[in-house]
């Protein structure tokens, strides 16, 4: 499939500000993985970077409990001033994404303000906080995106799901990361009204996530945690989902929601596993 | 000499934006070289510092010549967000200061707009532009102070030339760095009122500049390229001028401007040169 095939649409209620630059960390993992510059054991940021700048903003009494790396730390710079322009967010990421020599079309869910929180207690905090700053600790009872009325799907992301080939919902938080990004007025409408396939791939294997907090956040608001769960919060426009094989025994409830369950290996630990959900996920949306 | 007992009013007529980020190179040579960070090499930036996110900033296409390594970041990362909440840059500055551990304090001239142009031909280039990123070969054939009529002085500057007890001109650019100084309001009239002693230091040694382009500027507005150029820039607040040694023979041109001159060796090359001139310095303001 060549690059300029694939539209990414990507979450944006992660989006915070620290040291008064605009972060965008899901965008930025996309664009970095992509351009084969990602750190391959932390699973952000750049590969080999260093931290000097942050570190010498902790004299200027700065947290510094979010890591930024000085080559990482270009693009938030490059992104916080093209913003201060008057530059759409969409526009930004679309030169991100053609500087790091990439030719796919990554589209931020949408150019407005949309950020996602989570009440523990009495207590509100943003998503980094929640998930970088207290490591997922706090006991959520409600997640909650503040600008989900107003926030405008970003240009031709409406588009791209009506007229896609086929879509594949990655195997993402689904509350926080793909929840972010179905609360953007009319995106879940185009989902169910697109005529392509909609595959998604189950992030909960065997009542648990691989990584990320989604399992702590389905229990908190009432989800089944399993790849049930999941086919539910998607059964408005899924036409499969893909599981794994440990979950075998759910084929048959998520058939009853009708959605095709497709079961397989899904656990990705080299590029060769990566490969193979790829293309499933890709024979699918085709069949 | 305790710090605390030591104002230093900076030039802000080199501030500049790169990567929207607001750089004040006086005021941090002058705080990283008092807190021991500097670079001795360079004269400028922290002592061994890296590049990784202006590197990673060529990527974005931006210009790369103002070189800002990753821990210099930190300052101007901290500045810049400060100023955008509203803070004074003389707020600003204080606050650098002390997290760098100092107990000086160090005033920018004016907390409003002031940018020093040089123009060359019909081209008008900020000071940084001409000094840093043509490395000062354009021909000169002006200096121009933008925002110099509305410039306020920032707090303390006046109270402290007025009230202090001895005045030292650092041998610094007389058109560009301390002019630049001398061209907000009040700043002149409050060096000729002070019952201090003023005493200056020429940075002219031989008909040459030790660094930077002062010689140039001076011949370029058709100014006396020497000491005694220097001492007619300062004539109508300087007490005493302290030239090199080479510069002996001028001394009695600068006695008929009405200023004292003071003949030593001027040149630094060491610490114990810095500490001999300075006591020199101060032992004259307190005559």
């Amino acid at each position: 499939m060549p690059q300029s095939r694939v539209t990414i649409i990507g979450n944006v209620g992660d989006d915070t500000k620290f040291y008064g630059l605009h972060i965008s960390p899901d965008l930025d993992i996309v664009a970095y993985s992509l351009a084969g510059m990602v750190d391959p054991v932390k699973g952000w940021g750049v590969k080999g970077d260093t931290f000097h700048c942050q570190k010498t903003l902790q004299r200027y009494g700065y947290q510094t409990w979010f890591n930024l790396g000085d080559r990482d730390l270009a693009t938030h710079l490059y992104r916080t001033e093209q913003l201060l322009h008057g530059k759409k967010l969409s526009t930004v990421t679309s030169e991100i994404v053609s500087s790091l020599g990439l030719d796919v079309r990554l589209l931020p869910s949408s150019d407005g303000m949309l950020q996602t929180y989570v009440s523990s207690g009495s207590r509100r905090m943003d998503f980094q906080e929640y998930m970088v700053r207290f490591r997922t600790k706090p006991r959520v009872n409600g997640v909650f995106f503040k600008g989900a009325g107003s926030a405008k799907p970003a240009p031709n992301v409406i588009q791209s799901i009506i007229e896609a080939d086929g879509i594949i919902i990655s195997p993402s938080n689904p509350i926080v990361s793909i929840g972010a990004i179905l609360v953007v007025r009319g995106i879940r409408s185009a989902l169910r009204k697109t005529r392509a396939q909609v595959v998604g791939i189950s992030p909960i294997v065997g009542g648990k996530t691989v990584k990320g907090p989604a399992d702590k956040l389905m229990k908190a608001l009432g989800i089944e945690c399993s790849a049930v769960g999941v086919a539910a919060l998607y059964r408005d426009f899924l036409d499969a989902l893909i599981i794994d094989q440990a979950d075998w025994k759910l084929a048959p409830r998520i058939r009853s929601l009708g959605i095709k369950p497709v079961v397989t290996q899904t656990l990705m630990k080299t590029m060769t596993d990566k490969v193979r959900l790829a293309r499933i996920a890709v024979s699918e949306v085709k069949s």
